[in-house]
C-alpha cells in the first residue's frame, strides 16, 4: 500500500527504516490533542466557506468517532503511516471515504504537531502549577506544626547556628514558589497557536487563524508562520524549568537522606516511601528520595538533549525537530511522578523533634550568639569573631560545651561578658532573637506562614 | 598574617591550597557591587542605631576611597584574603583603622555574596534586554528594505516555498522578541535582596532589611534566611535564558554561514565580520557567524555545569557555590558580545537580491500551489499531492520545470487545471497569495513590521 | 501478598508508589541475562558444595523452564515484584517450590543487577564494534570508486582546496576507526564479573568467583566487592563513546543535507532514505539524514543524565543507579540503528561526480596553488600569499576566475610566473601534487584505501 | 598595520571586533608548543631541501631566542595579530626579518594549533597519569594502617554491613586504576602528529611528516589530513575522562563530608585543607572537600561545551573550533589542582578509628550474618531474611540490639540458632568472615593491598 506522500517516489522503502523514522511509537501519546485540533481546524473551514457545511459535519463526526475510540483505547495505529497525523487521516478515511483528505486543506503536518504539543503542554503545566502548589500547601501545613521545633541550621554540612526547624521547611517553600512563578510565566508562550501556519508560509485558503485558536481555548496566535513551525522555545522553557524544580527536589532528598540515617536520625520515613532489601533484614530504606534525586539526572539530560537538537539547524521544520517528543513526554511523567510522590513523603514522614533538639545542644552552633554579644557591646565584629574562636577552642580542649564553661574564663577572654550570656547560649533563645526579617525568631516563622497560606488561598480562589 | 577568620586555627595553611581556594582571581569582577552593597549595609546600620553616625560616616568615608581606587584600577587584591569580601574589609581596615572591624555586624559573606550577585546581575541583565531590542530593531529595518525580495523558504534543506526575505527575517524577530521576555520576567527573580540574610538565619541586631534594600535599588527582599544565602536559581534562570538565545543565534549564523557559501551566495559578509586565510589567499570566512554558532556551546556548558553543581545538595552555603561564578561572567561577556557583534553583521551584510529571487525560479517550490490549486476547486487535498507529484516527477524525467510544462500535460493529469496557472506558479504570486494571519503574503509582512516597530518604541518610551 | 523484603515492615505500600519505583517496566530487557547469571551462580554454588547438586539441578532446571518462556515471550512481569530480579524469584518458586528461595544464597541483588548489565553492554558493544567496522567497510568501497573524483575540500564551508572526493570519505573512516578502538578498550572494563560481590562487602560462604564468571564467559571479575556494586564507569564509558560517534554520525549528516540541496547537488539519497512531504509534492528530504543528526542530542542526554545520577552519591549502592538502565537501552538502540541506516545511505546514495567536479572550476579554490608556485620559487610563503590574495581580488573585480586571467596580469604582479602556472592551476593537478603523506594526492589515497582494507580484513580474521 | 592575512580584503576591521575573535588571550598557554612545533617544522624542512641551511638556522635561532623569552615571560602579545601562530610569525620576523615568514612555508595554522594542542595535552595527560598513581600511592598506604579498622558500610546511606575502613578507601582505589588506564589508553590518539597535514589537503612540498613528527617525539601521524585538521576527538576523550575522574572524586568528597560532620565525626580534616566562617567562630568546614566536588560540574561543562561545539559542524576546520581551547586548559588545571589537594587531604587526615568501630556497634549492620547463619544451616535464604527481619522488629520494639537479645527470644524465632550466634555477630567476626575473593575479610584485604602495591611498583619501574 503507498504512504500519502508517496506520489513522486519510484521505490519502496523498506519496512524497518520506516519504522526507525516512524513516530508513531510515542505520538500516539497526542491522538487526543490531534483530534481536538482538527475538530477546531474543520470547523474554521467551514465557518470560512472552505468547505461545506455538508463535508464539515461528515469530517466532525468521523473525527468525534475516532476521538470515542481513542477514548477506549480502540484505535489500531501502524508504523506504516509513520506518526499520529498520517495514522488518524487514514483511519479517518477509512471511516467517512475520501471526503476525509479535505481535512488537511489549509494546514501542513508542521503545524499540525505544534499545535498538538501546544496544547498537551497546556494541560500538563496547569496541571504540574496545581502540583507545586499542593506541595507547597504540604510544606507550610508541617511548618506550622514545627515552628518551636529547635533544629541545627548547616552551612558546609557543619552544624551553623540553631533554627527553627519551620524556617528550614520554609525556605523550600520559597524555591517551590518560584518554581511556579516560571511555570506560570512559561504559559504565556505555550498558550498560543501555530495552527494554520501552514508548511512554513501559511497557507492561500481564506482561513481566520484567530477562530481556530479561540475554538482550542489558546489565548493568541504566532505572528510568524515560519517561527510558528520551527519554535520548541516552550518545550526547551518546560525543561528548564523542570530541571531547577528537580534540582530543588535533589536537594531536599539529600536532605531527608541524611535526616533518616543511623547518624542523623531526624526523621523516620513512612514505610510506603521506603523499601527493604534483599539480602539486609534490618535496612528500612529512602527509596524513593533517592530516586526522585537520581531522577534529576534524566530531566537535565532532556534538558540538554534538545538543546543540542536544536543548535545550529537552519529555518524551518527539520526531521531533528521530531527528536523534540520523547524527552518531553518522559519530563512530564517525570515530574508529575515526583512531585505527587514527594508531598507524600513529607505529608507523612515523623519528625523527631526531640532527636533534633537535643542535638543543638551538644555542638558549638551558639558560637556566633557570643559574638554578636560582644559586638553588641561595642567591640569591633572581627574582634569579637576571634575572642570566641579562641573560647570555642578553649572548650574543644577540656571536652566541654559553651554552657559548661565558668564565667571566670569568659571575663579572661574579655570583660564584656556579663552572667547574661547563659541565657544568651541557650539554643532556643539563639533561634528566637533572630527577629530580623526573614530570619529565623518564631515571630517572623509565624509571620512567613500566614503569609504563604494567604497567597495559596488567595491563588485557589483566583 | 594571620588569616580574618583564623582564631580557630592551630596550623597554617600552605599558600597554594589557598589559591586553589580562594576566588579573588574571579569575584574581584565584584568590587563595585560589594562596596555598593557595603554602602548601603552602613547606612542601615546607622539608621538603625547599630552604629553610631561617627563610626558610619568613617565607614563610609573609606567605601567611598576604595570604590574611587577601584574605579582607577588601584586596588590591589591578595588570593591570601581568599575573596573579594575580605580582601576589601582589610583595604577598609589599612585604610580608616579597627572601626572598618564594625562594618561586617549584622551581615556574613552569605548574604554578601549574594547580594553582590544579583546586583550585578540585574545591571546586566537589563544590559541584554536593550541588546535583544537593538537586534530587533536592526532585524525590522532590514525587513523593512526586503518585503517583496523572494526567497526559498526551506523545510529539511530542501526548497520548500518561495517566501518574502522581510518574513524569514521576522521569524527571528519572533525569537528575540520572546528571548527578551524571559528575561524580563527573570528580572522579577534578580531584583530581590538577600542582604542582611547573615549566615543562614538572619541577625539578632535590630536591622532593616527593606531599608538597605530600597538603598540598593531592590524591589524587594527575600522572605526567608536560608533560602535567601542558598538560593542560585537566578543565575541558572539567566543561564537558560542565555542558552536559548545562543539556540537562535546559533541557527541564524547557520544560515549566515550556508547563504555565505559559493553555492548558496544569498549575502556577502561586510569585511569586518570575515576574516581570511594564512594558507589560502581567496578566501573569506564568515569567521564572526561560526564563532557565534560555536559559542553556543559555551553558554550550554555553563548552564549544565550551575546545574551539576547545585544537583543534590544540601542546605545552605556549600563550598560548591563558590563555583556560580565564572560562568556567570563568562556567559555575560559571551552574550553581551555575540549580540552586539551579530546585529553588526546583520546591518552590515550585503543582500544578494537578485541571486535570491532568480533562485526561486529554478527549482519546484512552487509545487504547492498546484496542489492548492486543486484543492480550492474541490479535489480533496490528497488527492491533489498526488496528482502533482506526479507532474513534478514528470518534470524532473522531461529536465524541466513547472511553468515549463504545457497546459496539455496539466490537463492530461487533471481537467480542473486552467490557463491561470502559470500565473499561480510565479514566485511572487505565489508569496503574495499566502496572506493568512502570519502568513508571507506582502500585507501580511507589512503588518508584522508595523506591529514589531510600535512595540519596539513602546518599550522605549516605557 | 507480602513483598519478599516486607519482613521489617508495619504497613502496606500503596500500589502507585510501588509502581513508581519499579524499574520491572524497563529492567525486563536483561531477563535473558539475569537468568544466564543466575545458572552460573547455583551452578557455582554447586561447585562449591553451598548447595546439594539436587538442590542445584532442580534449581537448574527452572531457570532453563524460565529461559524458554522467556525466548518465547511468555513470562508475565509485575510491579508488585519491583525488578526482574525478584519478579524471576517468584516465578521460579512457583515453579520449583521452596527450593528456589536458596538460589539468592551468597549473592545480592546489588551484584545481581550488575552483572546482568556486564553481560547485556558486553554483547551490544560487540555488535557495535561490528557496525562500525560495517560502516568503515562500506565507506572504503565509495572511496575506491571515487580516488580521482574531485571535490571541492571546505573550511569554514568555503571551499579551500579542490580534494579527492575518496580522502573525504576517508576522513571519516579515520573517526570511525577510533570509535571501534575506543569501544574495543572499553570492553576491558565492561568484561568483568561483578558476581558475588554480595550487597557491597563479599559474603561468609565458601562461593568462587572465578568459576561464576569463567561460565558467563567474563575474562576477569572486580577486585574489590563494594567497587563491583557501586561502579557504573563501563556504562558511562559507553555513553561516551557513543556520543563521540554520534558527533560524528552528525556532522556527515550535516554533509549529507547539505549535500543533497538544491544549491550543492553533490549527491541524490535513495528514496529509501528519503520522504517527501504531507503538502508539497515535489520535496525530497532526507530524512534520515536528520534524523540520525537529531539523534546525538538524545545520546549527549543520556550521557549527562547518568553523569548527574552519579555526581556526589556516596557509597555504595543507592537508589538513584535505578536510573542508569534506561538511557543504557535506548543509546543501545539508538546507535545500532544509526549505525545500519547510515550505513545504508552511503551504500545507495547516488554521487554526482560531474557537479563535483564542475564545480571546482568556478571558484578561487585553486589559488593556494599559486602562493605554493611562488614560494617553491623562494618567495616567502607571507609574501606570496599577498600577491595572491590581490590576483584574487583582480578577478573578482573583473568577473573571471585565476584560469582566466592573462599571463602579462600575472607577470605584472611577479616575475616569477610563468606559462606552466595554467596546468598549475588545474583542480586535477593541484590535487594530485598534494602527495605529501596523508595528502589528498592519488597515490597517498591509494594508499590509504589499500591500507584501510588490509586492516578490516586483519580484524576479520583475527 | 596591516594583518598578515589582509591582501584580500579592502576595509579595515574594527579592533573591539578583532578582539572578540581574537584567540590571543587564551591560546597563549600554548607560546612553548608552538615554538617547538616550529623548529621541528624547520628542521624538516630543511632534511628536504625545502629551505636551505642557511635559512634554516637563522630561523631556528630566531626561535631559540623566542623560546628563551617565552620562558622568562618577555614576549609581548597583541589581538591585532588574532592568535599565538601569528603573533609568533610577527615575532620572529621583527627578530630576524622576512626569512622569518618562509616558515610557514608547507604547513597551515591549521595544522600548527592541532600540533600545539596535541603537544600541550600529551605532556599534561602524563602528568595527570602521574597524579592518580600517586593518589591511588596514597590511598594504599591509609588503607596499610586500617585493615582491622571496622567501618560501617552503607547502601542508601544506611549502614549495611560492617566492612573493613581499608577496604572502603580501596575501592576508589580500584575508580581511580581505571581511570588511570583511560587515560593511559587515551595517549594512543592523542600522541599523534597532524603536523603537515596543511590546510586540509596536504601539500604540494617534498616534505618529510615523519621526520617531524619524530623529532616531536610523536608515536605516529594523522593517516589522513582532512581528519588531521578537523578532529577533537582527543579532547572530548581527555574531557570525558576527567568527567568520570571528577565524578569519583566527588563520590569521596560527598563521604569526606559526611564524615567531617557532627554526627558521623568519623574523620577529622587537617587544618589546612579546612576553613573557618566569617560570622561562626566554632566552624571548620571541609572547604576543599565541598570545592572538588563543586568542580564536578566545571568539568561536565566543558565535556557538553565541546559536544556541542562539534555537532553537526562540516569538514574541515571551521571557526567554531576555536572554542576547543578554554575549556581544555581549565580542565587541566582543575584536574590537576583537585587531584594533588585531594590526596594532600587523605594523607592528612586524622581517622578516628574508636568513633567508626563504636558505631558498628549501635546498629543492625550485623543482620546479615544472622540470615546467612541461617541459610547456612539449610532454611532457604528468603525465608532466613524473614526470620531475621521479625527479629529486628522485635529488638527495635523493645530498644535493644541484637547482641543484646537473649537467646530464648532467638530459639523461639528458629530452632536453628545457637549460642554461637554471638560471635557471629560481633562486627570483627562479620567483617573477617567475608572472605570471598574481593571481599571484605581481613586475608582479601591485605591481598588487595599487597596486589595494587605490586602494580604501582611495576608502573613505576617501567
Amino acid at each position: 500500500m503507498t504512504k500519502l506522500w508517496g506520489g513522486r517516489f519510484t521505490k519502496r522503502p523498506e519496512q524497518w527504516i520506516d519504522e526507525f523514522g516512524a513516530s508513531i511509537s510515542f505520538d500516539q501519546h497526542l491522538v487526543e490533542e490531534d483530534i481536538e485540533g482538527s475538530l477546531a481546524h474543520v470547523s474554521m473551514l467551514e465557518k470560512c466557506k472552505i468547505l461545506s457545511s455538508e463535508e464539515a459535519n461528515q469530517i466532525k463526526a468521523g473525527l468525534q468517532t475516532l476521538l470515542q475510540k481513542a477514548k477506549n483505547k480502540e484505535l489500531m495505529f501502524s508504523a506504516q503511516y509513520e506518526d499520529i497525523h498520517l495514522n488518524l487521516e487514514k483511519l479517518l478515511i477509512d471511516e467517512i471515504g475520501p471526503v476525509g483528505g479535505k481535512l488537511h486543506t489549509g494546514r501542513s503536518r508542521n503545524d499540525q504537531v505544534a499545535t498538538d504539543m501546544h496544547l498537551y503542554l497546556k494541560k500538563h503545566v496547569q496541571q504540574i502549577i496545581q502540583l507545586t502548589k499542593h506541595l507547597q500547601h504540604v510544606l507550610v501545613e508541617k511548618a506550622d506544626q514545627h515552628v518551636e521545633t529547635i533544629f541545627p541550621g548547616y552551612t558546609h554540612l557543619q552544624r551553623a547556628q540553631p533554627v527553627s526547624f519551620a524556617h528550614h521547611l520554609l525556605a523550600y517553600v520559597s524555591m517551590f514558589k518560584r518554581d511556579t512563578e516560571r511555570f506560570e510565566e512559561s504559559l504565556k508562550r505555550i498558550d498560543i497557536s501555530p495552527l494554520g501556519a501552514g508548511a512554513l508560509a501559511g497557507t492561500t485558503f481564506p482561513i481566520d487563524r484567530y477562530y481556530s485558536a479561540e475554538l482550542l481555548g489558546f489565548a493568541d496566535i504566532y505572528q510568524n508562520s515560519m517561527d510558528a513551525v520551527s519554535d520548541r522555545d516552550f518545550i526547551l522553557e518546560f525543561l528548564s524549568n523542570s530541571s531547577i524544580l528537580m534540582m530543588h527536589l535533589s536537594r531536599f532528598c539529600e536532605e531527608l537522606i541524611l535526616w533518616s540515617s543511623q547518624e542523623f536520625q531526624f526523621i523516620e520515613m513512612d514505610d510506603t516511601y521506603a523499601t527493604g532489601s534483599s539480602i539486609m533484614p534490618q535496612k528500612k530504606n529512602p527509596d524513593m528520595a533517592e530516586l526522585i534525586r537520581g531522577k534529576t539526572g534524566r530531566v537535565y539530560g532532556h534538558l540538554f538533549s534538545l538543546l543540542t537538537v536544536l543548535k545550529g539547524t537552519p529555518l524551518t521544520y527539520n526531521k531533528d525537530l521530531q527528536e523534540d517528543k520523547e524527552g518531553m513526554f518522559d519530563t512530564v511523567t517525570t515530574i508529575e511522578g515526583c512531585l505527587t510522590i514527594f508531598a507524600g513523603m513529607i505529608e507523612t514522614m515523623t519528625v523527631k523533634t526531640d532527636v533534633m533538639e537535643s542535638s543543638t545542644k551538644k555542638d558549638f552552633s551558639n558560637a556566633t550568639e557570643l559574638a554578636d554579644y560582644l559586638a553588641s557591646k561595642g567591640m569591633p565584629f572581627r574582634q569579637a569573631h576571634e575572642v570566641v574562636g579562641k573560647l570555642v577552642l578553649e572548650c574543644i580542649q577540656q571536652g566541654m560545651y559553651l554552657m559548661d564553661l565558668p564565667l571566670e574564663n569568659y571575663q579572661a577572654a574579655s570583660d564584656l561578658f556579663e552572667e547574661d550570656i547563659y541565657h544568651v547560649l541557650d539554643p532556643k533563645t539563639a533561634v528566637n532573637r533572630r527577629n530580623s526579617a526573614g530570619g529565623t525568631g518564631f515571630d517572623q516563622v509565624r509571620q512567613a506562614i500566614l503569609k504563604v497560606k494567604e497567597d495559596l488561598k488567595q491563588e485557589v480562589n483566583a
